[in-house]
């Protein structure tokens, strides 16, 4: 069933005792609008917990200041910015796929798997709609809920710069740093500051890029001999999935990424008319229309030609493999 | 003599025939501010030109679009984003160094050389200024004039990365998404673009990044022969800048960059409580306090000298040269 802003609003008012689930591979959208969500019913007098499958990096921790969970806070199971329960780690979707009793989202790819979702796709974040939600509620917008949702509102939009940022996004954005959000130390943070390892890497990575399709479509690959030789590791690749598009003439920039099984990830990014989500979905992935990622299980070679032949579909292009 | 918002509103509502100047080197901000300006102009059925000592590039070309420029208005002369009357270039300045009426800026190292500036030293940038301009004047926002402006406020903050982004600034933006501006394309454009020689430069410049200071300063180098070898030009080094301040721990981070006669220019991006313009200043440059430029009429090794010697004086640590 689907659900409104009211509704949902009204979900958080009349209830107690909630336990917020964040995708595995945590960005800043979703700790920042769980957090967020945490700190506005903690001071409601409510009970909360967030979990994830996996651990939050440093870079997360100013979201959780202040915030008092209780690890005993499981009645109500709400899900933020989660598509698909796959997405919340092998662990949880056992616990608590068919639990959940909200779901906050903004992917279209949405599988509508709980029980009430309050769902907008044309949301750049599931942050600007905690926001709403909070307006709703008429909770306080304290300093630190603004910098939780200014770090997903910036963290989705690539500061600004993804297709999905709308008028919406900038007023957001204003009213934010107006209640405090510490914009300028977040955005330093999540997209100006690089790390010497991850430099190194981002060079090694750089260095390979390859060209495609009379140079329309550019991949880089982060293999594990990498990460060795930079003294690097996975929690550093994010950024570099947005670098092959920025080469001009570029319709489609891949990051393929080697796991710790041999097996490749591939975050697709698209300009305009090509549809990331579409090339990742036919190899078992998803994502947004220019943003999207899919795991395939093969080697490089393989892992390029499966992910080529996807690619050619988008652009017209025919490719043996 | 300094003038308010409504004083330069009523200056162009009161006269006719302008000639508006730009900074040497165009930036996004100078041209977007005063090309806005020129629209809203033109609608009102004034006669006025344009005119900067460079020529633009074709990044620059849509902010053009539909505007009449009369290649004889010269009646009142206007400079916009102009810091100082040196910054029209050699030819500019002789001609109408003393002939500016009215300077609208936001550089706090304006050298007040206009008979009336109106100048907001804690604006973003000047398009901000023209944006509120506008808004005085009654103009009519138009999709083009939204444009324009929305180049200058992205650009002139680092696409709202830079600390000098206000609430204001995501308002503007936020209004000019409305008003029609192009951002999408705006920002691809200027933040999201590299030609295959840009990235071929940047590749050469990123290898040689040197380290001073405990790692709290970085410099990257860009020569007259990293362009022969990467077929870039010194149009395309803008963007270069901002790297070495990227590194983690890195306060200051310099571009030193080789001019055709061998000396070089150093672009100094700083973070929080260093004085980029301070250290810039006392080599006969100037700028904000994040960001700031100075040249240096010596090669390679004595320029990087006389740069750290600067640098160090502000991160508090002396140097022998």
């Amino acid at each position: 069933m689907r659900i409104n802003l009211q509704e949902t609003a009204e979900y958080f008012l009349n209830n107690d005792n909630f336990l917020l689930l964040c995708h595995e591979s945590p960005d800043g959208d979703t700790v920042g609008s769980a957090t967020a969500l945490a700190h506005a019913l903690n001071a409601g007098g409510k009970k909360v917990n967030i979990l994830c499958s996996d651990t939050f990096t440093k870079d997360f921790e100013f979201m959780f200041e202040g915030l008092e969970l209780s690890q005993d806070a499981c009645e109500h199971i709400v899900a933020v910015d989660v598509a698909d329960p796959r997405l919340l780690g092998r662990e949880y979707e056992a616990l608590y796929a068919d639990k959940v009793e909200v779901c906050i989202d903004h992917h279209a790819s949405n599988v509508i798997y709980a029980a009430k979702t309050y769902l907008e796709p044309d949301s750049a974040s599931a942050a600007e709609m905690v926001y709403l939600l909070l307006e709703e509620m008429k909770a306080e917008i304290t300093p630190v809920i603004a910098s939780c949702l200014f770090t997903g509102v910036s963290t989705d939009t690539g500061c600004f710069r993804f297709s999905n940022t709308t008028v919406r996004t900038f007023q957001i954005a204003a009213k934010l740093v107006e209640y405090g959000a510490d914009s300028y130390n977040i955005i330093q943070t999540f997209f100006e500051t690089k790390t010497k390892t991850y430099a190194a890497l981002e060079k090694l990575a750089v260095s390979g890029m390859q060209f495609f399709f009379d140079d329309r479509c550019a991949i880089i690959y982060v293999t594990q001999d990498m990460y060795k030789k930079s003294g690097s590791n996975e929690t550093e690749t994010t950024k570099l999935a947005n670098i092959p598009r920025q080469i001009e003439g570029v319709r489609v920039g891949v990051l393929m990424k080697e796991l710790s099984d041999g097996s490749f990830k591939a975050s697709v990014r698209t300009h305009g008319e090509i549809d990331a989500s579409a090339i990742c979905k036919r190899l078992g992935g998803g994502g947004h229309a220019g943003a999207a990622a899919c795991t395939i299980n093969a080697g490089k070679n393989k892992a390029t030609k499966l992910l080529l032949k996807e690619i050619g579909a988008e652009l017209g292009e025919e490719v043996n493999i």
